[in-house]
């Protein structure tokens, strides 16, 4: 008998009908002799329903308090799911987060777990019931209730298989694995049987949104797979494991596009210690998220920053940079929204030299302008142009080997 | 310095407006030196649709995650309320039931009040912050979430009171206070100054809808004071005291009236022991809530048993009764929806007799047929069609002096 831990984010159990399908899903899962604890985001919108209604009443949000209002999505997820088990002959009970033991620290919004204790989530399948437990959320050593960010009930169900010792840990969602690139913008993406942590962490870092990068960094921590799959096919996904590659493996696992950043350049910076301090500093009490980060070298005592940073924050971040850019004696600041962000991961680069130059020739022989580069062990990004993206991307993917017909490893076999 | 818990319902607190408004209020008995404790109900039509929402995915529905799912829309005012009391600069926190110990029993949907702790609501007053409680919820002596029947937010308000030793139980609603009779079907009806707990009481359950049977029960019996009155006019509203009335009060403090009832009647039952037994134990087993219960004398060696009931429940009921009629030989089963329950109620009744004989002779002057009669100490109640409702009432209200004019008592001083 295995211990399954299934995680359903928020497109999954968007209405009663996904619900129901969902624990028609549970209940084959059980009944293949398996323990199940599910985890549960909140139903479609209703987290962005409720800071909507949270920004109509009131400017002034403190922490604490947006986290006993978002909370109550899972929950009310988690009773409805739990409700749903019952009528299809299923015992469940479901669990907030407080109730099973997520201890977090006291950062309101963002905590971080300190302990998983499990305790009546043990009980409940000791008891041979699933367990339905609310994501996103815990206590706080200070007794009050917690969220860990966006996506992270993700965290909640890795955190779970991690404290229960479970047999797997299956993350479904509405896309039916981790692909080798976004099918919308290069067709001929495929999806991957597996991938090894680090390259979905650098992943997820370059932007793909099928798993959230903080889950993936504890599952990478504390070796738990995951199998990311689709609540609407269930059919088999992508393994996220600690597997070393093998040699036949394409050296590259993915191109990964992000067009949700904005490039920001301070122009005429004076060269002297302390200036890239005086820019990041202010940017980051105000929490502005940046990116990646390009300082030329000095030639005629100045020289220019770039960063790129998300487009929702732009508004906020060129005021500070303003400030900043007066004060030091520089000479201007300009902004550009209309950049993308391109990668190509893979953990084979380690071993493999040449890849970057094989990707700035394949993009300057599309004739694609590179504005910044940054680099990993595993992982190249440059900036382009937003124009040039799907062009580069598909190029990319077929210059690295990836397209269909040049699948690298058998799927895994199915659960059973 | 007073303590003073005031209590919003659905209505004054169903938009972002509305919620504002309340925040405003608070801040002003904040300003007048008071400590406020705030009880909130889930916001407008939130609870109902929570329910439709779970009859859209189960017809399973343990209390245990009913409970779990309806807590959420209380939850969800207390912290938009906190965060508009802290956008206008009033330090305010946000409770669970759970979180200021409101222990009850583990009968989910219904529980009771075991203790009421409060000691992180002590905490938040003496720190000079506003509690917000959310109404309607506990924590069960198993550590579950429970809640307390409908209307049960004025329960918790009552019972914080009480615990707190509040000086004063403010239940802010939709209505100004409590009537002499319901102004949409008598339009000379008046707003009472004071009503004492145990008319209150009676009123509640002879189907007025102004404040919850159970939390009037409670005010009683610990002596809580409330002060009923609205979050639209913010004007002095109705107490609800343990003080006797004066002898120069009228007899009767109002007129109630309620259409939510039909009329079962058994035809032609045996008249001997243990049919009432049969009848009506079947009904509780199914949670039908049976009111007036009317049975004549045997002439012929049968009699006539009629009973009223919620129409929600009348389907289920009927089923019930036509298996135990034919079971106990009764002749037949008739129903009547078109019923009408039109009672008076009155402290002073018990001082005064006769006064059941003037109200059936108003009506009987009226032309007003009775179809069944039921009496307590301080209350008369008669169903009569539905047809004959206004007229009934209005002669009612001006037969026992309750006109416009007749004031019985000069309004009592509103708060400081």
């Amino acid at each position: 008998m295995a211990l399954i831990v299934q995680k359903y984010g928020g497109t999954s159990v968007a209405d009663p009908d996904r619900i129901r399908a969902v624990a028609e899903n549970v209940k084959i899962t059980k009944r293949h002799g398996n323990d199940v604890v599910v985890v549960v985001s909140a139903m479609g919108k209703t987290t962005d329903n409720l800071i909507a209604l949270a920004d109509s009443v009131s400017s002034t949000q403190p922490g604490r308090e947006m986290d006993m209002l978002l909370t109550t999505g899972e929950r009310v997820t988690a009773a409805l799911m739990t409700m749903a088990l019952a009528d299809i002959g299923v015992d469940a009970v479901s669990f907030t987060g407080s109730q099973v033991g997520i201890i977090t620290d006291t950062a309101h919004r963002k905590a971080k777990i300190v302990e998983v204790k499990g305790d009546r989530v043990r009980e409940a399948l000791a008891a041979g019931r699933v367990a339905v437990v609310a994501g996103f959320q815990g206590v706080s050593t200070d007794k009050e209730i917690t969220t860990m960010g966006r996506g992270a009930s993700d965290l909640t169900a890795s955190a779970l298989a991690k404290a229960l010792d479970a047999d797997a840990c299956e993350i479904y969602t509405d896309v039916t694995g981790v692909f080798t690139a976004d099918p919308r913008i290069v067709p001929q993406a495929r999806k991957l049987a597996r991938i090894h942590f680090d390259e979905m962490l650098e992943m997820a870092g370059a932007g793909s949104k099928v798993l959230a990068l903080r889950s993936v960094e504890f599952a990478r921590n504390h070796n738990v797979p995951l199998h990311v799959r689709s609540s609407f096919t269930w059919e088999a996904g992508t393994w996220v494991t600690n597997e070393e590659p093998n040699v036949e493996d394409p050296i590259i696992s993915g191109v990964v596009t992000d067009v949700s950043e904005a490039k920001v350049t301070v122009l005429g910076v004076p060269d002297r210690p302390g200036i890239s301090a005086a820019l990041f500093e202010p940017l980051a009490a105000a929490n502005v998220n940046v990116d990646m980060i390009v300082q030329n070298t000095s030639t005629d005592g100045t020289t220019d920053i770039s960063f790129t940073m998300p487009i929702a924050d732009l508004g906020e971040a060129e005021e500070i940079v303003r400030r900043v850019a007066a004060e030091i004696g520089a000479q201007g600041v300009t902004h550009d929204r209309d950049i993308a962000k391109l990668s190509v991961v893979g953990a084979g680069m380690k071993s493999s030299p040449g890849i970057a130059a094989k990707m700035f020739r394949t993009l300057a022989d599309e004739g694609v302008n590179i504005e910044m580069i940054s680099t990993s062990t595993i992982r190249i990004s440059v900036v382009i142009a937003t124009a040039d993206l799907e062009r580069a991307a598909r190029t990319l993917h077929t210059a690295f080997g990836l397209d269909s017909g040049q699948a690298y490893s058998a799927p895994l076999p199915e659960r059973t």
